[in-house]
């Protein structure tokens, strides 16, 4: 019935160069999502600054909104996109991995996880039917299912145990999904749902969970539980063993990650989709993003250096501002700093991404790829 | 030599409609400045916001400036115009009022005062040289004279000494001001000198000092020492008496003023320049100004509310953003809340001295006030 949605437009090696139609318009890959946790990007960006920047997806926290403003307030006010203005795509999180990082005292169960909200320490249960409840309530383009991300120190029992349960749950979101994508009074009907790898760093175990919900039929497939403390060795090794164990004719989203050299390193791999935190976060301590490696714009060198972050930088804060006054606002706790550092890594991010697609798109990526890892030798 | 400078193009009673030819542009009054202490305005916003929501002159601070990153650092970067990004006047005051207020163990002499700086506790001297060199280095447009703002529950000896020897330091300003300009390696050497009328609530000791500042022809007199404690109407009655000792066919500026309310009473008393901390401070807090009152967008009546700010505001806020989305911005903490109330009040203020423009342009000010008057009487 639905038309094709994914389509490769092109391959080198394992890498994929894609588009995802959805109804909020069509997503070119591979792609770097712009974090919003809480229906914004911190570092006081907006939606209209996304636009600026190039930002294709933006992604939202089904936690956060859950336990503020509430994604009951946010269905009533006709769903995520209206709420922070912004017609694009939008994925959001299912909610999983905060409750299991930051709320309080927690216990999970076949039927989900009992948790503390972690602003008002009110008791909270979620679980696979809850959260695509609360993400079809947010209506965002795609939803994520509700996983367990087990501790990288956890034992291969607890994990074998964990990633069970989370097939288990992934069918239960799937009907749900369905369920609630029937609904006359739905904001989305055609929200789309990704399964989620996990495993910790048991190949074995990741590999047959893949096959085990590669055959689900999901809209797109990602991996969890990477970036949590494991090398960067060990990473790519698991997406050697593991991205070919996912479907290639879906989208491939590796979660959380990361530097620019890490998603050089997974779109060779096959991923598609990626989000971080890192360029927003970097952003707000100062820490920016070049070809030649990472500033610190808090360093007493910049105090007179009148370029800008980057010379030839499209972003807002390149085209306007000079290194020295940005380090002079950082210096002064200055909120603007923090603004302009923050725009620029985003625009960092999706503009390599933009370089990505077009090497890809032109049979160099391998060679493109040489040269940018060369380039961010200095990048941690 | 010089072209006439300041011309009044109308007025209406003691109002004046008016308008400052300087370096960098002309300046229609009366006129609100947009307060950026250390060289930025606080809540995100930039020298590019402030052209977007219409402000004219921006208002820098001498002694956060001196301190961090230091009048050297500024002028050798080309000046505070080069350094912000703004090709627009900027008025730079002296340093006094922070000496005053900011600074810890201080003392004052003949010569000028002795104090340990706020940011790092070391010992600084300025005087009416110092600070008329710091803003020669900043290049600002207007420089304020260097004085001594006097506690409002001073005695009355001490406020006369204090005055007497605020005029000996105007003298010292205006003499180091002209020799500055006449260096052709001053940055700005057609930089414009306002002095400062004092004398606390001694209505004789202010008109005696107002008269004798007024003969030493500057390019613009301003009214410190108000909106720190007094009623408004004390303010207002001070305003009475002052204003008319002062050069009509000067600019008029009361330093520090105020509520939307204030403005209109002062421009109908002769008032034509103003700056005040309140829109960028308010909005840092979630109270945002409207034709019909201050709103405190914490309220939970606002979690609903799909409405902008105000009905038909052309601010960047109301443009796109909802009073619900923002004071859930405000309630998560996220930076951008503090920016969007920050850009609406600042453009509710510029917007209103337009109106108030507009309106003795047409004559209309009287009519005009009182019905501004009426709606904002929620506004506090
Ligand atoms: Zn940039
Ligand atoms: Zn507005």
């Amino acid at each position: 019935m639905r038309k094709r949605m994914y389509q490769i437009k092109k391959t080198e090696g394992r890498a994929k160069r894609a588009e995802l139609v959805t109804v909020h318009g069509t997503i070119q890959t591979p792609v770097f999502m712009n974090v919003g946790t809480a229906a914004a990007v911190k570092g006081a960006v907006s939606t209209m600054d996304l636009k600026e920047i190039g930002t294709q997806v933006e992604l939202s926290n089904t936690y956060h909104l859950h336990v503020r403003p509430g994604d009951d307030v946010i269905r009533q006010l006709g769903g995520l996109h209206k709420f922070m203005v912004w017609d694009r795509p939008i994925l959001t999180d299912s909610g999983g991995f905060q409750v299991f990082s930051l709320a309080g005292l927690r216990k999970i169960k076949e039927e989900g996880v009992y948790f503390q909200s972690h602003v008002d320490g009110r008791k909270i249960f979620m679980g696979p039917e809850e959260s695509m409840q609360i993400q079809s309530n947010l209506a965002s383009t795609i939803a994520m299912a509700f996983d367990e991300c087990p501790s990288s120190r956890a034992t291969r029992e607890y994990v074998q145990a964990s990633v069970d349960r989370t097939t288990r749950w992934l069918a239960r979101c799937k009907a749900e999904m369905a369920r609630l994508n029937s609904l006359p009074d739905t904001i989305n009907r055609q929200q789309l749902l990704f399964g989620i790898n996990q495993g910790a760093v048991y190949e074995d175990i990741r590999i047959a969970h893949a096959d085990a919900i590669s055959e689900m039929d999901l809209d797109g497939y990602a991996v969890g539980g990477l970036a949590v403390g494991e090398t960067h060795e060990e990473m790519y090794h698991i997406l050697d063993e593991v991205v070919p164990h996912l479907p290639q004719n879906k989208p491939t989203y590796l979660m959380g990650v990361g530097t620019p050299a890490n998603i050089l390193e997974a779109v060779e791999r096959g991923v598609d989709f990626f989000d971080c935190v890192y360029p927003s976060r970097n952003g707000r301590h100062g820490h920016v993003y070049t070809a030649h490696g990472k500033l610190n714009l808090f360093n007493e060198k910049y105090k007179l250096d009148e370029r800008p972050i980057e010379e030839g930088c499209g972003c807002p804060a390149c085209r306007h501002y000079s290194r020295a006054y940005i380090r002079h606002l950082l210096k002064a706790k200055e909120m603007l700093g923090m603004r302009l550092c923050v725009l620029h890594n985003l625009y960092f991010y999706n503009h390599l991404m933009e370089e990505i697609r077009d090497a890809l798109d032109e049979g160099r990526f391998s060679e493109y790829k040489a040269e940018k890892l060369a380039g961010f030798e200095k990048m941690t």
